[in-house]
């Protein structure tokens, strides 16, 4: 069978992982695709960069058009971050004829829409295996093996950066800037981690979900979602003791009145598999109609778990599986199907609070009485005395209500005399 | 585009739940696939049966030549349980220029490669998502989604009857005499288990999962295996007081001699999540060289979740995705590269023993001395007493050994005077 030449645009992390799996593994590839996969060139933005992958000389250039004017060149792994130049290149390579392979998240939840229109117009396809959650293979199980399903719900953890420093902080009792500077260290997190640990990363990768379980095109801007970096040790320990772990959770649940959509810091129960998935791990629990609850976890980043993701659609592409999907299902397409998308306002669940509030009578009285105003009834309750004097934590777990009732009932309790210090508010996830 | 015909042989649980999903989610499976996917035909044995699902007049027939006659049938789904007259009919339908769609894992056991091989000469595929792990999708996860890794080891629970089982011991502290007939009760075990409870069914299992991870050609009857049939509520307790679980784990890994098959209770330590998998789910635990760990988990049988999987096979057989991967995988080929099976003696592993041996001096000094002959060094010890008077049982964990060195030191044990009834001996995965 005739080789499938294929490009790299990008030699980072990712892509000098793909180089190496291409040139190091070619004949076991080739077993697995029933052809050969050929690296024909490498377009870089910086040749004197220093590189993790030993290249052939004159395989890498700084010329888009080495690639886009390759006759034989069938497939471009499209390995670059950011936004633009991305698109830019990403509009340049489909256009020149050539399939494309992307892990570039951001680029899809900004441009995805374009791009795919683009990609069918030009009878092109594009794969993106690697954009979300690294090395499980959640794109192809959700768009291809669990195809016979109405999915319900999806509850991920999607940034391994984030799962990282809270395990760090759950198991060593490290503050949040410790367990950072740590995870920084030893190339978990980026210098600047802001888009990990608030949430975006993780709202960016559940757009891309969400469109392909439920065909809701959701603005990723417009997930509403919480980071772990306001998280405090102190709301570990007393997860801990109602029997819980906070993990960043990512939520897209099918309701009556639409999808939900929503990341943020909850708090889910001790022993079951999202609870117990560690360090710089990804996972996502899938509830279909027919198949019931699905689990999956794997290395959610990473240089060969992603390199792993982007070899398998490149054999996709060289197969024609991709093609066959990308025309089946029509991703980010004008005339899907569309779901509506909830207001988070009226977003359903129990939750935990914590308030910091003086050591005086009648404060729990008055704090239940706010929160019943908005119909929220009390679960549990946590009070222990604190180290500082005349100061007390109040920890409460609600049963079910919504965020707008939580939202109301906190807007209260901040104006009340015996407050001491900011309040903590999580979903709970059981 | 052109609509799909289905034709079903068997109208048993899945069958049924498979027409259940052509017929009332036909607009959705259509958006899936991109075409719909007609029920043309169901032939079964026993028209007067009572069925689980009601179809239109004149759709069930006992007559198998109504589907090989039809030409515009494309696929079948086999699901009909047993190796005939399934091959005899499979090979029918292969022959009138069908694909064929099936969940029967013992059929593939048997016949895979003489299927297989038939399917090939006549232009046909097949496709099996359904005859391993039920609704998770590991058949497609193994053989595309994983397609850059050489898959390094596979640790599994294949049998969800076992698994609920063992669930039940744990929790209830119930015999296994009384977990049996309560699974058998709730339709988790069939009136005769013995193929789900001795590890018959997860070694035919394994044998497939094998033979796509590592191309490995194994007669499942000859995977060393044990059953959950002989364990004891003692052992359940001495597990997890040594911090694990035990749970009928199916293992494949590679070693340099070879690759090692084998099927057995084993402790699976307390946290990680094969031991959180409880009841009738299944779980897959694989590690490529690439992705490093991923673990998958679902529901390992019934009706909707095996239908689940059998209709996204009818899917991708209807847009083309199976044909491709059947082509480029040559599954079960004579030609396909082997890999050589291991002497089950030379696997190796750390072991829990259990003895139950006379109360008097000397006993744990000369079972470790008759360990030690073998080179198996004690890693921990639990003795407790015991409500038979003058017997106490001793709970010993080694370090690493091998299958052989175990075997031949138990036997050695099995003559010493002081030994007071059977041993317990299981593997231990860490």
């Amino acid at each position: 069978m005739a080789d499938t030449n294929v490009a790299l645009i990008g030699l980072g992390t990712v892509g000098s992982g793909v180089a190496r799996l291409l040139m190091e593994n070619a004949d076991r590839l080739a077993r697995h695709a029933g052809r050969r996969l050929v690296l024909r060139q490498v377009v870089v933005q910086d040749l004197k960069k220093p590189r993790d992958v030993r290249l052939p000389a004159g395989l890498v250039s700084t010329d888009l058009s080495r690639i886009t004017a390759d006759k034989d060149t069938q497939v471009v792994a499209l390995l670059m971050g950011g936004v633009e130049p991305a698109r830019t290149i990403a509009l340049k390579v489909l256009e020149s004829g050539k399939d494309i392979v992307t892990a570039n998240k951001a680029l899809l939840a900004a441009h995805g829409e374009e791009l795919f229109a683009r990609a069918r117009e030009l009878g092109r396809s594009i794969a993106f295996e690697a954009a979300v959650a690294g090395g499980i293979p959640i794109i192809a199980n959700l768009s291809q093996c669990l195809s016979a399903n109405q999915i319900q719900s999806i509850h991920a953890i999607l940034n391994g950066t984030s799962n990282y420093i809270l395990t760090q902080m759950e198991a060593h009792g490290a503050s949040y800037a410790d367990a950072v500077a740590d995870a920084q260290r030893l190339g978990y997190a980026e210098a600047d981690p802001t888009m990990d640990v608030d949430g975006s990363d993780a709202a960016q990768k559940l757009a891309i979900l969400a469109h392909l379980a439920f065909g809701a095109h959701a603005d990723w801007e417009k997930i509403s979602r919480a980071g772990i970096d306001t998280l405090d040790l102190a709301d570990m320990r007393y997860a801990k003791e109602l029997g819980y772990r906070i993990k960043l959770l990512a939520v897209a649940q099918l309701t009556a009145a639409g999808l939900e959509l929503h990341v943020s810091p909850t708090l889910v129960k001790l022993g079951t598999p999202l609870a117990e998935v560690r360090g710089a791990y990804n996972a996502v629990s899938v509830v279909g109609d027919s198949v019931g609850r699905v689990f999956f976890s794997g290395l959610g980043a990473g240089q060969m778990p992603t390199a792993s993701a982007v070899v398998a659609d490149l054999i996709d592409m060289a197969v024609g599986r991709a093609a066959i999907t990308f025309r089946t299902l029509e991703m980010w397409s004008a005339t899907a199907p569309r779901v509506p998308i909830s207001d988070f306002q009226n977003v359903a669940g129990r939750y935990y609070l914590r308030f910091h509030v003086a050591d005086q009578p009648s404060v729990l009285a008055e704090i239940a009485g706010l929160l019943g105003k908005q119909d929220i009834s009390i679960a549990s309750v946590i009070q222990h005395e604190d180290e500082a004097a005349g100061v007390v934590p109040l920890v409460i777990m609600t049963h079910n209500t919504t965020e707008g009732a939580v939202s109301r009932a906190l807007a209260a309790i901040e104006r009340v005399a015996f407050k001491r210090g900011p309040s903590v508010r999580m979903r709970v996830y059981n």
